[in-house]
């Protein structure tokens, strides 16, 4: 099982996820491209960390957008979205190869992610400019996403993650933020959580059914108070279940 | 005396200074207008607050560079620099107003600020959008900078402030930030010092000489941590000391 | 009868519209303020000549999308947009105000324009901006729309204005510009499609009927080669038929 | 003898050169980053049209300015500097290898060339870059220039290159742009000059004396009106007089 999460979420003075004590504990690590957060300094700062410590760098692309966050969902035309997608894999890949690594996988951030579930056009752009882009990178995304449809579609690798922090609906949906329960904010559940999508390949949904979840990749949060102590416990969680972690590629 | 921090520092999702502590503390509020921090929702939300607290509310306008936050000194052309002053001042006044108050002072940040102590085509610049922008605005700054000859050469109200964590020079500048010393780490000493400015209207210099600065207003920083609490025990140490602490206007 | 026209659409070392000419013509300028187009510099010219002239200054708000020209729609949070909205009012003001003139109304700018003819929350965000930028501006925009409907609402001037160069469906609405037709290319037909708004108060529709149309001002396109002729043809036109040009504040 | 001109510095609505018509004549196209200009879509664009030409592919890399264009000098530090030329690079080596070409030399734009002039830290800052990106990229630059040191000194190719349109000091340096006669404006004047390069590697100095000027490439501008025909009548020049006209790499 890999476990992801974001990181370089900075913006000169502004800084937001703790890269150093994150890279200690994921396998993969999304790393902002300079349209919702990372200059270009922060880039290189977490492309030579992760390098390092044998973390796959991912290119964690986004809506232009440094005033939202790229929260806010944007109807940007295909052609140009393919264009902004495959601008940020580029910059971003200049500084994982100096560190001597690679660019070895895609991951929407935010609105993007959101937006591309359901919107088929949004969904074909992101792939398409992940093609433009070369390499034939793997996308990450959430299960019966247009998203990861668009990537089978086109031959790229379409690789499952699940979140061992919001709740899912008896379809294995996540449960809208804006719904009470959304998030599991207990600590010790996201860890049971986490174990059970690696060793059950599933989760009680908030109805308390159980539904089935094939992930590969587990995505911990990294924007949050004490968010690299959760992501630790759940990889010490996962290893004592006998569960083998490491990137998906 | 008065007492001013620089505030709304944030951008987006990032935050740097505790708004709210500040608050309670100073007197004026140095308000990022968008250029350097500081995005419409920040803004608005800290002149509602200054206003509930009767703090006074300055534009922080700063060179375009976000990125930098405004650190980066850069040639800009003096009508565009007037024109970009203006036009932070502009949208700092519509929030100051919707709550009740105005933009009653003007300081440069970062970058700008350190320009404009000795270039003088930059410093009429950013007086000329001073007045551009009407209401014949203060101006907060060092000492002996250019910008405030020209303040005073244009008839506003040049407004000089010390620094309580700063070395100085005997000539009464401020040690670099490249020497060593140059920043006054001990709060007790912090403490002592804006207590000195305020009673002595002076100051140690690094070579133990005494020298004289003249300050109608004390600048304590928000973006360290700790930060709001020497500010709270510089103020509570003036008021003990004798020292009315208010606006200066 | 009121002609506007956006004006201001350069950025930097870039210009579009032929702001001199235009200004020679209209009534009402639409300036752009900072988010689509328009940095200070050129904001601050345009309101030099507008207020030499005796036009009318608007501020033409927008999402802050520069690389999209303002042109993809954004979710924006309604009190992010509020804020964003009062941010530009603010900063066109200053220079306004700079010239003797002020910010007399309000039309949101390409996609903002489209969304808030449908989008209720969108809508009364713009509104909310509005006023909280104070002086209970006029908004301009299409009838029928929900923004016109929440400034009514809110007590603000809302100013119906017509396309002289669009299609408009039996039901008063404009063609789609992705339909056939949905434009006007031919000069003449524009310039007595423009007369026709004026004297009669309506206009043929796509399909041959007659759809009223209560316009209090009319639209004239800035960015396109001739733009400036046409709308002097328009103009003339006008007067030539007896109607009085003139701003409608 | 190589030429080369600026080109895709449109952004988002606005264009400004003609690349179409220029890219027909020079032999090495200085693609602009999106930094001072050129948005990823008009990158792609451009590299596209470049690829199906055989024109060369540059990475026309700038400060980070877009309001400014890249005129305005920044201080900023070496590191940051060093990562955002990389960036720019890897950014437009997407769109080159897409289009299955490649980036193949560097060059500074604007206020980032003429620093680099003089500037020995930062010109040392931009070659970091360069090596950053990979790929042992040439750099082009004005001869004598601290750029072009610090490229040779790390090993990398330094392209001296050449203005026809500007007058030279007897030292073979640049007539400021302030000082009167710093522009050739007569088009066979240019024409004669460029020739001149060319064949006898020098030209007629401000004050009528011969300076030799070694350079490799000819730079003909392309954001002025009738730049492509220049441009053009330069190209037929050259081959008039039994010059090749080639990619310097």
């Amino acid at each position: 099982m890999d476990l992801n999460a974001d990181l370089g979420e900075g913006f000169g003075r502004w800084s937001l996820t703790d890269d150093e004590a994150l890279l200690s504990v994921v396998t993969s690590a999304n790393v902002a491209c300079g349209f919702h957060a990372g200059d270009p300094s922060v880039m290189r700062r977490v492309c030579d960390l992760a390098a390092e410590r044998g973390v796959r760098i991912g290119a964690q692309v986004s809506y232009q957008d440094l005033a939202g966050f790229g929260r806010r969902a944007m109807d940007v035309p295909p052609d140009e979205l393919a264009a902004e997608v495959a601008y940020q894999i580029g910059a971003l890949r200049v500084f994982a190869q100096a560190a001597g690594a690679e660019v070895t996988y895609v991951k929407p951030h935010g609105a993007l992610y959101n937006r591309t579930v359901h919107d088929d056009a949004q969904a074909h752009a992101v792939v398409a400019g992940v093609q433009l882009a070369g390499g034939a990178l793997p996308v990450l995304g959430l299960p019966g996403s247009k998203l990861l449809a668009a990537a089978e579609e086109a031959g790229l690798d379409p690789v499952r993650e699940a979140f061992a922090d919001r709740a899912y609906t008896p379809q294995g949906t996540l449960v809208s933020r804006r719904e009470p329960g959304a998030v599991v904010e207990d600590a010790d559940a996201v860890v049971r959580r986490a174990v059970g999508f690696a060793v059950d390949g599933g989760v009680d949904a908030i109805d308390g059914t159980r539904v089935t979840v094939a992930a590969r990749s587990l995505c911990v949060h990294g924007d949050t108070p004490g968010a690299a102590r959760i992501a630790a416990r759940v990889r010490a969680a996962l290893a004592e279940a006998g569960v083998t972690v490491g990137a998906f590629t």
